[in-house]
């Protein structure tokens, strides 16, 4: 039997993983700082539940069987399985609810570079009943700056819009009932070139004045004050337009409130989310030397999670970080950064066999110190182990030779510098610290 | 379209998943005390490789099925996957190779009480090539002991044996051939009467004579260091039995050696784990006043991880906690301890809309300096506010009145004593840190 992985699924050597729960951790303890509660929803569900809602190109793509006579499906996104867990336990959930879930989803497509059939999103969704205040989507807008912040990546930028305005002024020319295709189009116009961009709208329909009056809309820029102060000047005064350009001056005053800096938050009246789900304020996010990875940080406002299993109305908003694809991305481009190998500070190693009970008293002193050690009971040759040191990567080395077991002092060598010290178990205990 | 989960899937509450998740990160920060790195392997792998060992009880639960040509399989355990891994990146891995792996399993069982479809198992293992030193065996040991002492769960013992102990008496007897099927029954010892487990015996076809000494033999008791005086004095004198013994006086040594408490640690003759996988170190653990709870943490030393995969030899020792079963139990037995309901620190609840902005600010300076706040955006009644501060049980109240807006001082209440303080940004810091 030939050991095999399956194609499109990720797995990684110790180091990478260590780096990628690193980036995993770091994710989670800034939404649970902005409040979020863990979320853990089964992987697989009802098949009938999860596609309730989905159209025919994702159910191509899901893993879908029968167990006995019941049909089940892997989840292919946490966002069914939130409007789902909403709709089973809203009478004992506490609104405003903010859950965050980091889990593996699963989309059987066709392998290539760069996708993947298992990935981790790494969600969060603030729920509110019948109402969500707007200020919600500048903590949401905070959230992602404090995540791409804290990961120590290449620079960042969040787009936000709000797809109220572009729907009002769909209006304002006298063509919404294009606005589901316009904004799906407008959502592809930094893809696609513009010729190709003005083709497509011509095949819906829209007269050269629109077509143009459009794309000037939507390539209005500048400062997000200037941005405001363009739009408040085409003195549009439909309801979606006049809401959704309150909406976005909130969601940019209260993002300068919670101390965001400017540079990383820009207004882009391209960004529409392809989704009809979005309803207003929606977020992209790039990095600005390496635009190729495409957003990797995006979601929105939407005005109902839960419609296909409830009446009730539970607006939300909340966003995902593709963290598989983004880690896959960072480390072809080598901008990983592989600080600590192995989650142990320091390896003990008895430099014969007489010596491995000083070793195993040692282990037991330190980790009671509650310092993470590894020691090397493995038999073999003294630069044997060296080279295991090495190749784990562990930042302190703790010898133990005869002299060291006589003496109650410890040879302690930094794997950086290469300087050796002896010290006693308190010294060493503070240096390990 | 009615929203359910299906049966068998553990699906929690806000306030009990923040528990689990507490449970899981101690679980995941003790492994990697020990020196053990992080792995994740896909749920899905090909059927054959997933399958290529197991026999037909395994079989019947796996869920299994395919898409397009390919035969898949989700993953029934962490152990499969890893000798997988092993094989498959042996090359690229530092021996001795510890790892832990803590991630969701399946298995399609019937449902029922305790029994779940899906469920977390938290694994560690170390593998060596061609040998393992036995001084693994009492590290694995000092881990599973630390994982239950930091969980703060009730008072539990870790239950050891060897089997080449028993397999060595059985060669004694002159019933080697019978082994496997004997080790197997052992197993079942408490769990079967007395009688019950003789008759068993006599179907294998053991006399009565061996039968008496075979029981007698499982039921030797007393402290560790008795029951060790005892099996010396039965002076057998076959490798196996005297291997065994070795190995299993080391464990007992270098446990006590790594400051593990006597009474945590029984050896007990009866355990086999019924798995022929094991050949030396087998593991139980137990609550001692919920023995109903079955073992919670369990595992042993095995000769060969990847034969299935690798002609080349992978001795290892592991053991897995399975904690979804474990969390069930508990919460059915109110042996959880809910301390925090929020990862929320603070709640700040402007006190009408126009105290917004300042909330807002405060919020950010708050995250700034690493305290995890919340904020009531929601415009409702004072009272509504308090009772949703009350429901997310957050440790403390920060309230934003007019007066506190000017004059910058904010009135902060620890909700559990019911104290209200008046205090400056530093202070306020310095309370909530």
């Amino acid at each position: 039997m030939t050991a095999r992985t399956l194609q499109g699924f990720m797995e990684l050597l110790p180091q990478e993983q260590i780096v990628f729960d690193h980036m995993k951790s770091v994710i989670a303890h800034t939404y649970e700082m902005f409040g979020f509660a863990p979320l853990d929803t089964p992987v697989l569900e009802l098949a009938d539940v999860l596609l309730s809602k989905s159209g025919g190109e994702t159910e191509k793509q899901i893993y879908e069987f029968k167990k006995g006579d019941t049909d089940l499906a892997m989840r292919f996104d946490l966002t069914v399985p939130l409007a789902k867990y909403v709709a089973l336990y809203n009478n004992d959930l506490t609104f405003p609810f903010k859950r965050y879930q980091i889990g593996k989803v699963y989309r059987g497509e066709r392998p290539q570079k760069g996708r993947f059939r298992e990935f981790y999103q790494c969600d969060i969704d603030i729920i509110d009943r019948d109402e969500l205040n707007i200020v919600y989507d500048a903590e949401v807008l905070a959230v992602i700056y404090t995540v791409f912040n804290k990961l120590n990546l290449p620079k960042f930028k969040i787009y936000i819009n709000n797809r109220k305005l572009l729907g009002g002024f769909l209006q304002s020319l006298d063509i919404a009932d294009k606005t589901v295709e316009v904004l799906r189009l407008v959502d592809k116009i930094k893809k696609i070139p513009e010729e190709a961009f003005l083709g497509e709208l011509s095949d819906l329909g829209l007269a050269e004045d629109k077509k143009q009056s459009l794309l000037k809309f939507i390539k209005i820029n500048g400062l997000n004050d200037e941005i405001i102060a363009k739009l408040e000047e085409l003195n549009i005064d439909n309801d979606s337009f006049v809401t959704g350009l309150a909406e976005l001056k909130t969601v940019i005053t209260q993002a300068q409130n919670l101390g965001l800096p400017a540079q990383n938050i820009q207004i882009d009246l391209s960004i529409t989310r392809g989704l009809d789900y979005y309803t207003g304020t929606v977020y992209e996010t790039f990095f600005d030397e390496y635009p190729q990875f495409g957003s990797v940080c995006s979601g929105g406002r939407y005005d109902n999670l839960s419609s296909v299993f409830m009446d009730k109305k539970f607006p939300g908003v909340g966003i995902s970080i593709g963290l598989t694809r983004l880690f896959d991305q960072l480390r072809a481009n080598n901008l990983l950064q592989f600080k600590e190998l192995t989650p142990s500070k320091a390896l003990i190693v008895p430099q014969d066999e007489s010596l491995i009970d000083a070793a195993v008293k040692l282990a037991g002193k330190l980790r009671n110190a509650d310092i993470a050690v590894d020691v090397m009971y493995r038999q073999c040759k003294f630069k044997k182990k060296m080279e295991y040191a090495n190749k784990i990567g562990v930042p302190y080395l703790v010898i133990i030779g005869e002299e060291e077991a006589k003496s109650g002092l410890f040879a302690c060598k930094d794997m950086i510098t290469g300087e050796q010290k002896a010290l006693n178990l308190d010294e060493l205990i503070e240096t390990l610290k």
